[in-house]
């Protein structure tokens, strides 16, 4: 029953598209999930889209194109006229989800769909979600969901589900709140189902459930939902008051984003690029950090202009510049990564960054003579140069212990100013400490072939 | 109400502990959620987590123990005697996060807190789960769950669920099969909570829900219900026999874990640390990765030493060792990590491997067009040597591309090997990429200073 999406099938979808054949077309889509639409959509030419988004039932369109890449939305309805957009799509979305299609687009735009909603209650929700940053639980969240009273019977209550549930799709708990809206508590479907239709809702539903303010940050409404293994999340205003509900699948992509962020972040990719982007945009996301690279290439390269006497008198000092380079960076993402994952999953704990320090140096004092020692055997037995021996093993072993301290301070410096603290872990950290490292080995050469040679 | 897990909190509770007030303990305890409980574990004494363990009631202590850290777990464990971990623990924990428990234990300790289980249905579920690799939906599954059969009346469906519900923690869908155990189909309570009470399930139900097989690898089950927003996954047997469930927690987990470890592979750190780890943990999860960049490194002494006779006469060749190397790194890295990122998140579509390698190609001539531009500028400027200033472009233009390619290339002939795709993003890439990168580098320069010499 399940179709694979293959190229065979992507070209023949486009051959039906191209003749037109709107019934064969339609039985090739049938039981597509919108995502697996969304996955065809991007092997599409424009005009195939707009013909195969029009042809499709309003409300399955409107779920693939929620589905798709930003940028791939964007692209899409601005080919599009307001009202289309406005009727064809954003009339069947979820308060959230409309929210994010329509925040993407310019101010203008905005007023025009906004103007073209017909359903008054629907346009106030997505003009209320418009206002909170789509960083935060406010950006997150969705209006549509299930309020009762506690004291209503469970017989009021599922009369009332009976005649909201159309509007909510991911239906597992309802939310019980008081004659101003404050929120009181939970009761889950499973409670409803098992409770005795004679109960009251007082009687069976679970007070002190969590939930998080409009402005808590999204990173934060995930740790949450994560750590208490939670399917939704309600949110409140500063007063208590019941204002809409988070689920865990747009908590999933939460989590996926931020992962992703931080790992572009460490491999000097800035921006969210995929494969699938044309090659300019794919270059564009890495030019900024080869910038960062090249600039600090050139000032190491001054760095070590300094010591050109040194390395005419012993140019094998020069073999040595790219392992002590590449220890110093590889440390030094080392200790960062460690940090900014800590910062990310919440698992710092409650020890000092004093003891974090301590550790570190603890550590990098143990792998530092292990490394050094393999390196002094290799020179010993390997290099004809008892200077250059010591000076590779003594300032290997200094530039470890720097690299993995400056790698821990700087992201949680870097996070006390409320910076990213992954801003650390990219090329930033690798050049400063290939400045740092190649000083600190040149200055040892230069002292220690002064005392090898008096000796 | 909300207890915030201070240091204060954490002494307070530390020397009620020590006094052995229990009634204040568990006072302190109150209201706690066992994730809260799981965190507070990591700042006691072993003593200290024992006595609180034992004290607490045995469904929360259980609870709490399957939010730990799988090492500390193993510790804890370690301390307990078998027949203690299987009534006190074991017991009270859900069929999959049991086998979890139990999976990490010594085949000889397994077998004994098999033994004191004297739950025989709790047993042989556990030991069915046990037989599934980790990494599989088989590992992943739960085995509670509530089925139901397509003739049954909702009347017969909710006396039914009523009697298996109490093992089932979080309940949102219940599963329809047929005579022979084959899964037909699900059914939403929020479907049942609306449905007329006189139909029958066949009349409800949706048949052809998403499943997956117990061999299924968990990255493809988080792929599917990242995708498909499902909270929860049926798993079912090659002929189509219903065997589990799976819920979105574990598969957020999994997310997570997924991103870290392609996050830490990236960082060269090898295994699962956190900052809370001893010194000596974290400085062998990073020392096989340090030690391979130290290999690197003398090699590429080597390939340095081969022109130690240009060095000599052109001290200043060795100037932009650093920039050529550390450009090689940060280009390969870039495009692994796209590479590797498309295919953790499965979004690298259709495009060919050789339409990919044609992108990079085109998108590195572009960046390294800019990049040798700029700093054939700062060396017509500031280097006194033309042979230098040449040298130093071209050999840093033709290094991007090569970079660029090899990046591209070794993680998509990792992932056809069947190997992690993400070790090419450590260590090991800019390690090869400063060999090739270097000898590049020397190579054009050694033709360049002749040529210009001619000149």
């Amino acid at each position: 029953m399940k179709r694979e999406i293959t190229r065979e099938y992507i070209s023949e979808l486009r051959s039906l598209i191209e003749a037109k054949d709107d019934a064969a077309t339609l039985m090739m889509m049938e039981d597509l999930h919108p995502a697996d639409i969304a996955e065809i959509y991007i092997e599409l030419s424009m005009n195939e889209a707009k013909y195969l988004f029009m042809l499709l039932d309003p409300e399955t369109a409107s779920d693939a194109l929620v589905e798709l890449e930003e940028d791939d939305r964007e692209k899409f309805l601005k080919a599009l006229p307001p009202e289309t957009i406005a009727n064809q799509f954003i009339y069947h979305m979820d308060s959230d989800d409309a929210a994010d299609v329509i925040g993407d687009m310019s101010e203008e735009v905005q007023q025009e769909v906004l103007q073209h909603i017909d359903d008054v209650e629907q346009a106030g929700d997505i003009v209320d979600l418009l206002a909170y940053d789509e960083d935060t639980a406010g950006g997150l969240m969705a209006k549509e969901l299930i309020k009762v009273y506690e004291n209503w019977s469970l017989t009021t209550c599922l009369r009332e589900m009976r005649r909201q549930a159309e509007d909510v799709d991911e239906l597992y708990y309802i939310y019980v709140v008081d004659d101003d809206n404050i929120l009181k508590g939970m009761l889950s479907l499973k409670a409803l189902l098992l409770a005795d239709s004679k109960s009251l809702i007082k009687d069976v539903y679970k007070t002190g459930a969590k939930s998080v303010n409009t402005e808590t940050p999204s990173e934060e409404v995930a740790q949450i939902m994560e750590k208490y293994d939670l399917v939704v999340l309600p949110v409140i205003d500063s007063i208590g008051r019941l204002m809409g509900r988070i689920t865990i699948d747009d908590i999933v992509d939460v989590i996926r984003d931020e992962a992703e962020k931080d790992y572009q972040m460490a491999s000097g990719i800035a921006g969210d690029v995929e494969t699938t982007d044309s090659p300019i945009r794919l270059s564009r996301a890495r030019l900024p950090w080869l910038i960062i690279g090249l600039l600090g290439g050139i000032f190491v390269a001054a760095v070590i202009g300094n010591f050109e006497e040194d390395l005419k008198i012993n140019p094998e000092m020069a073999f040595f510049i790219p392992l002590i380079a590449a220890m110093a960076g590889n440390v030094g993402i080392q200790s960062s990564a460690i940090i900014v994952q800590g910062l990310a999953n919440n698992s710092l704990g409650l020890e000092s960054t004093f003891k974090k320090l301590v550790k570190e140096f603890v550590g990098a004092v143990f792998n530092g003579l292990i490394l050094s020692s393999l390196l002094f055997g290799y020179n010993i037995l390997f290099s004809g140069s008892l200077a250059l021996t010591y000076t590779v093993s003594i300032s290997l072993f200094v530039v470890i212990i720097f690299a993995a301290l400056f790698g821990t301070m700087i992201p949680l410096m870097l996070n006390r100013l409320k910076l990213d603290p992954a801003l650390a872990t990219g090329p930033f950290i690798t050049t400063t400490n290939d400045i740092m490292g190649l000083f600190i080995y040149f200055l040892t050469g230069r002292i220690l072939y002064e005392i090898i040679q008096v000796v």
